[in-house]
């Protein structure tokens, strides 16, 4: 397969996804270039020209990247769709790099943007006196299930046959859609970035899953199946209490959120009367072992990044978030950092003293205060 | 061995640790009564008058009681010594029920108090109107280590050396501790009922390690052990941190407590330099296992009990107990109910308004505001 739309894409983050997502659009003859910061990490790619991969039915093939770099400037010059494959904490420095360098008309996806990654990233350009007209926009969650076993290789394992995409605002996102959609139909309108940050299912299953099962995973090295063993009837309670706390931050702030059940049976047909159920309905969830650390980024991304977003737009608007707090207060205490600090505030989001109406009105038009006359 | 004294021991409550205390009372000649609430559970004892027991060092007794009833009258009739030994949430009720038939000179003693034990006792008489001149005295932790295999049977395992006792107010303590040496020289003054609730160890083990394993102890039953296992470095610090908030709300009320660090320094020669490490090098943590469900005592009685009343006294007196909190958050989520409002608040305790002047001449002297002219 090979694509003569002459679309120039620039992945950026070279990691188990990045690279996935590099290698799957170069060997269908895209033009890709690949960014990393570090460039230890991408030298062999630069040196073999390409990354083999091997897809979900067994088929192998090697995508020839057009540049391999870690100089964003050289990266992202003249892309149109700028794919961000990072961990969310590398958001805002992605963003700081690629501020001097944007041109009109580009457009940045963050996949995903946990919660809240495109009002940080737009924060962030703002910040750094960005004057280009560039979009950004968010997806739900990732778009692959894919590992790297070597430097320049990549598997897919899975694909999602849908993934929510918003833009900010969300008049962009069928022009955002109708870029993204000609490498990845799977791609579908979320009403608005509230609906992708908002329905991140990350921010429920992985810290919870994570520090309820703490000792589990550090006296065995995580050897037992996350889901299938660490989701009992009693776990599986307190994810439905936070999950409520999330889809009622969603209601407060007039977004209609899944909840975990109805996410699973609509993403894996896994039905169940209680959310335990559900999980273990889930064929999908059998086999996925524990992390075998607790420093993983089940806490240290998903702990200031998603519940810590979300905590603080359920107190700006009167939500009883009470279980994601004591959820962030346990990480902090057993990573011995502040996470409510170092994660996305409402500050760091650009939402610090916005109303609702003001919030609304910024993801639906991109109006806020500071860009009235 | 047989007893001259003639003292009258009324033993209340007939689980493990109160079958024990009443057979090892009674074996050693003392008139012992032994009260339950539930008739049923002590009916057995009843018809056969008495109590197997076995000791530390395997020899076999029978302790003969002279009373089994559930007439709570009957049960403290011309007792000089009350010994309470039920969990902490039957302590209220315990004192309710005790309050009209209390008599002038007749010494109650909670074992253990857990946290508050000793205010909440001599507030529900208070609010029950009783006059008699008693006095109330709480004990650290628990005589023994011990189990009840049968209806009319009890083992004990191991026996502390010393227990540490204060009566409230503590100029009652020599008086308190002079009665008890007599059956159980182990008992040794602590210096105020401050020191015997806020040394409570459980506190800080019992719900943190239950919570931070829960999802092992449901998924397998509690088949691992609890402190070797369940205690690993990362829940250790956890463990340090629940600690280390303890002992400051003890700093803020002018009260030395001990770490938990010394407490198995001194208690179990167990050292460390972390508390990880002195768990680990505890022999009597090695083969307790862990709880096999997550209806455990460990959380119903320790939150309520242990935790909320330290927490309450935290946030009264300006120390930052967030780790406690996101516990007692945590539990109230897994159980579905509000540890908070249902467990020992200042105001059961009768310390709702008082300063730290007026609680230390509470303990230390028995005079409070109410009680002034």
């Amino acid at each position: 397969m090979s694509s003569q739309s002459g679309l120039q894409i620039t992945v950026i983050g070279a990691g188990h996804g990045g690279k996935a997502m590099a290698a799957d659009l170069a060997a269908r003859g895209y033009a890709v270039r690949l960014y990393n910061r570090t460039y230890e990490n991408i030298e062999v790619i630069a040196i073999r020209g390409g990354i083999e991969i091997t897809f979900e039915d067994g088929r192998r093939d090697i995508g020839y990247l057009r540049c391999v770099t870690s100089d964003i400037a050289e990266a992202i010059a003249g892309a149109q769709l700028i794919m961000v494959v990072v961990p969310a904490s590398a958001h805002r420095d992605i963003a700081l790099a690629c501020a001097p360098h944007l041109k009109n008309g580009q457009v940045i996806v963050l996949n995903p943007g946990r919660t809240g990654g495109a009002f940080e990233f737009r924060q962030v350009l703002r910040e750094a006196n960005c004057t280009a007209n560039v979009t950004i926009a968010e997806a739900e969650t990732f778009l692959f299930a894919s590992r790297s076993e070597g430097p320049a290789e990549a598997h897919i394992f899975r694909r999602k046959n849908t993934l929510p995409l918003a833009a900010l605002p969300a008049t962009q996102t069928e022009t955002v859609l109708s870029l993204v959609q000609e490498v990845y139909p799977q791609f579908i309108t979320a009403r608005n970035v509230l609906y992708t940050s908002l329905n991140n299912m990350g921010a429920i299953f992985h810290p919870a899953l994570t520090l309820l099962n703490a000792g589990w995973i550090e006296a065995t090295g995580g050897d037992f199946e996350f889901y299938i063993d660490g989701v009992t009837p009693s776990i599986g309670r307190i994810l439905e209490r936070l999950d409520r706390e999330r889809v009622t931050v969603a209601t407060a702030m007039g977004v209609r959120a899944q909840s975990a059940q109805e996410w699973l049976a609509r993403a894996y047909s896994a039905h169940g009367d209680t959310l335990h159920e559900a999980i273990h309905a889930n064929p999908g969830y059998r086999g996925i072992t524990a992390p075998r650390t607790l420093r993983h980024r089940y806490i240290f991304e998903d702990v200031p990044y998603s519940l810590v977003p979300i905590a603080e737009l359920g107190r700006r608007f009167g939500v009883d978030v009470v279980g994601m707090e004591a959820m962030i207060q346990l990480a902090c205490i057993l990573h011995g950092t502040d996470y409510r600090h170092r994660g996305r505030t409402l500050k760091r989001m650009g939402l610090e003293g916005l109303s609702l109406t003001e919030i609304t009105r910024l993801v639906e038009t991109g109006e806020d205060e500071s860009s009235q006359p």
